[in-house]
């Protein structure tokens, strides 16, 4: 387990002087002291519906959103993001979980086919911070999707620039969701198309920026992943789960992602929301093993099998 | 009866404290202290124009909007829900009447075929605030349509979220009527998709959430509209009355909506208004009966029938 | 000549009480104290721009914007509806007219078929309040196009119910014009369309709402504008003057309207400016006579004729 | 040489009293005295890229963007209207120079057939006011142009109203560039429809309303002019000067203006500014002479050609 | 080397007095006393994504953001052009640097055939004062570019317009990136296009106008270029440094545009990062000498070369 120490972080320069504590605070925090982020990714009731929490494979205690929430509080991780109005209606019995706010969203009922992807801000950082006050939650962050190469793009861009900028006046932490896709997007997983999407992140001031992993035939994710890794410079990398994985496949790309390519993290909600409450536990426990404990993966598979 | 204690309301984190006292008497009143919402619907004038007021089947009396009042006065509800223009210009003389401003609304003219449908906030949170204050009427809530899956999404799951965040400053209670609709929707009655909207309702931090009741070739309508109501969580869950329907089916689909499937409430227009004066208000009665009253069907019915 | 009082009217519960007076004031002036509106159209310069004032079987006065000013001047009418520009140029001379001003407007170039209508805001309407102040005219009131099933409906809905409510602010009354118009739209005279429109400007709040007369193969025109005046409640009716008409048919309409139908007024404006002065002010009389004092066809006629 | 007293202006009611000085000094100015605006146009810089400034048939000097401020310096003009920028950079050097500030601007790059046109406002007028105190430059006026019967007229007639509204408030003259253009005008210099712009300037407050002379087979264009300028009422005409012209057809055709059609001045760019210096200095010096002077064409001409 | 005085500069007239001095201050700064301008490009990993950053025949080095930085510190340059994101994270470490801010930014997934460009802003131009403040950085300017013929001109102009003036209300320095793009444009690179569009940086107050370098078939660039630089006027051209080219003939060409055609300085990116660390900085220092030093070619690849 390393640490950092306050002193290591280099706080970014639109964050007033009188907000330096809170971001540092933040960041230590959100990182668990090690500079690495485990985001426990929790907006997926808009983004995909019922889809990832009802169905086929996917345990009954995820309709209840409150099963993200028991997750949240009974596992071990660096944050839960979500979007305000769940986390205004479950903090008051989850107080000590600490939270990003998912601040734009918008569901997957459109093919792109029909229309490129837009994904519109609900609220104002000043009213995230707001909430944060009148909640008394550990609102550590707020995070932003952009559909790059989207036609919406140039809102989305905008958009995520004064999410960015608003929320370090607070000293809030910010994490990008970045995703080429839309008409002109033909390969969203291709490794230099997705260090171009870090590179934006970095241009736009994220604190983290959060990408799919890169796929391309005849070659190691792990090792493409790099060109991205570095392209985002000081903005750290972390790597979106996606869809539902075997476990111990899935700790071991992740332990590839921090230890062969350089991320600072990750995030993930399907292949850990929909288990059964206990194992999805686990599966908490045994992210965050890699990420902030440096577990190997036997170590963190051992975790996840409770054994 | 089941009556629930103010100790029981879980308040939304985004209402301010000096606002909590105001939301837990709105929804103490909105829901008559049971926590279930009987909402009378009546802002078709502008959603469905003329074609619900005037015409075959319909009662004369219903084509004189005071008709909505007569009926909100004399029969039994929790809320009359409908467009501020006709609360100041009736509400004078029904002070009594529990108000809900329905803040956007659209025509039916132009079919999903020519362009996905958009429904525009007509008024700020604010201006409902001082017209409350103005007028002295009891304006406990508001409430807002999302079309779910067009291609006007982004600018509807905005609004909305824009609308719960104020109104809950002013304490007031809010109901979103989340419908999916637009090209890329083919079935809009699917119990998933409801259960997506519902969803989306939660996350939207929406008190309540008013959908259409699941249809699906061989199963029980009550039974697959569980999946929507768990979904919600702690948001509360009423179906939309439909169109007009025989009075004993309507009323036992109100009575298993309740008690099998688990909503807690229902908001219906026609079915009621499109009777004449004297049988619209038993029919308010009979809702009222099942919604807050714990009535039976058969009790329910005998009230309609003015037995 | 039957007179309402004060006391008669039902000021709308967002006229803020310190404007009550002079929603009071305003009533009773632009009605004459009647409760009905006699309303002298003139925004057609934007709307038809020069089609309605030059050409053939228009009388050459009409070219010149100051013959509908010398018209509302010298003939006796409720209010003379116009563009605040044409106002501002010539109010100085004719200060003891009552104005109304016409706050979106739009050309008629671009055909249905290319594009649906779109009638933009021009001023806010607390401009038009300064305006006013500024002037020390007698502005009564504004009004604004609403083109109803037109793919820009979201934006004219919103935009007028918050110039009804701005308006009501400063204690002006309201007209709404309310046309259905656009690619879904097949017949603009349908009656029930018609009462659709009405009912769509009582949830507006307006005070009058201006329509079409209907108009239905084999059916009386006065008996099928019923369900529109009723479906209006509490808001008032006037039915638009529309193209030239041969006057004793256009003054017997008028009565109709009236006192057939219930309609509350008519806004006249062709079937008036297009004659030569003399003639036009006595039509205005004519017109007059019928709406605000009374009179029998035959009596108006005889003033329209000078005898 | 025709003078008008300052009790002869009929100031717009929408100019407040304490910026009634202002407007009449500027009115007087900008009209020499004499009612009638001769407006030199510097504007085509961007409606028109270098086509009018650099190429066959137009002087070396022209590609010099400061030959446009010594013409305006060394000739005699009503007002040189131009955008805000060259103003900036210019007026240092040329203070004597009245200016009129053009706060809308448009490349001619996308023709009617790809997209109709949309000329949108650069600065607010408050900037333009801020601009004339901080430069102490005489800044007269704005001016604003409006394609009429485009698909973005609505955004354009919005934006012209406030532009005209805001311009009073601070006693600055107003411009406005009315041009129907789009795929919907099939014939942008007939009469009528150049009548129907005319009205649509004096709607919107207008002092002067610039269009294109009217062309129609078998017609004189002075003639046919007249309906137009009638059609303005007291919003004051002046003639484009359009493409370049022979000299002499050109004065003429300025005299027919005001003396046949009764406009009041004229706006003339090209066939200035394309000449060399001295030329284009006599010129605008001919224009003068029949535009403030009431010169004669002969008289006019030999001030062109320097005799 | 030629030094101009602050005397010989010309404060543009919408520079507000008590910012006169900043702005000669950063105008002097920005053109190492000389006017000139030597801008140092890094704004490409969103307008190219990681495209000009990694791949063949690109330094390792360039795919860490923190390379741009080393080279604006150790070469000789005028002003670094980037992101704001980018200056926030490595500003503390690079404070010597003079920075400016590109304020807008879009990548190029979408190709012309598929949607015309927009570049959006990201920020207000007082966030950037604010941030300028708050970093203590030497934060000189800012940046915007403008596709003009674009079907989004319209809002880039408008945009850019604010950005020129808001920016100069603080007393920075304004660059404007013109190039003519979308459907609407056949030939980027036409001169006589170029000379139109810094005609319009001209209009548009810009202080220094950046273009592509005109082709065409036949015609010496060095010659045709002087259009575009004479269009001008008083706003100063630089020529954007285009793809990786050969190092001799490249500063050829910069010497050329300077000596030749006229322009006062040029914008380099690719040219300079594109290559390792020390080899970069020995063509920073060439084109500095070059821009600054009035180098001749000769001596100027001596210093490439590290001779």
């Amino acid at each position: 387990m390393t640490l950092i120490k306050t002193s290591d972080i280099k706080v970014p320069l639109d964050v007033p002087i009188e907000a330096h504590e809170t971001y540092i605070r933040n960041y230590m925090e959100i990182t668990k002291n090690t500079g690495r982020l485990m985001l426990f990714a929790g907006d997926q009731k808009v983004e995909h519906l019922n889809d990832d929490f009802f169905g086929e494979g996917i345990a009954e205690d995820d309709n209840d959103p409150e099963h993200l929430f028991r997750i949240a509080k009974l596992g071990k991780i660096g944050v839960f993001a979500t979007q305000l109005g769940l986390i205004a209606r479950y903090g008051m019995d989850y107080a000590d979980v600490p939270y990003l706010v998912k601040i734009n969203s918008k569901s997957h009922l459109i093919p792109t086919k029909q229309m490129d992807p837009f994904s519109n801000q609900w609220y104002e950082v000043s009213q995230v911070a707001d909430f944060r006050d009148n909640s008394k939650l550990k609102i550590l962050g707020v995070g932003y999707t952009i559909y790059l190469g989207s036609e919406y793009e140039a809102d989305m861009l905008a958009q995520a620039a004064q999410v960015v900028y608003d929320a370090h006046q607070y000293g809030m932490i910010t994490v990008l969701w970045i995703y080429p896709r839309g008409a002109a997007v033909t390969d969203e997983k291709d490794p230099h198309l997705i260090a171009g999407a870090t590179g934006v992140g970095a241009c736009l001031n994220a604190d983290f920026v959060k990408v799919n992993y890169p796929k391309k035939e005849g070659c190691l994710s792990a090792e493409i992943f790099k060109e991205a890794v570095r392209a985002a410079g000081r903005t750290k990398v972390v790597c979106a789960g996606g869809s539902s994985d075997e476990p111990k496949t899935f700790l071991k790309k992740l332990h590839d992602q921090i230890h062969v390519s350089g991320a600072m993290g990750n995030a993930t909600g399907r292949n850990i929301h929909q288990k059964p409450l206990d194992e999805a536990v686990r599966m908490c426990n045994a992210i965050y093993a890699i990420t902030i404990e440096d577990a190997t993966v036997e170590e963190a598979f051992k975790i996840y099998k409770g054994e």
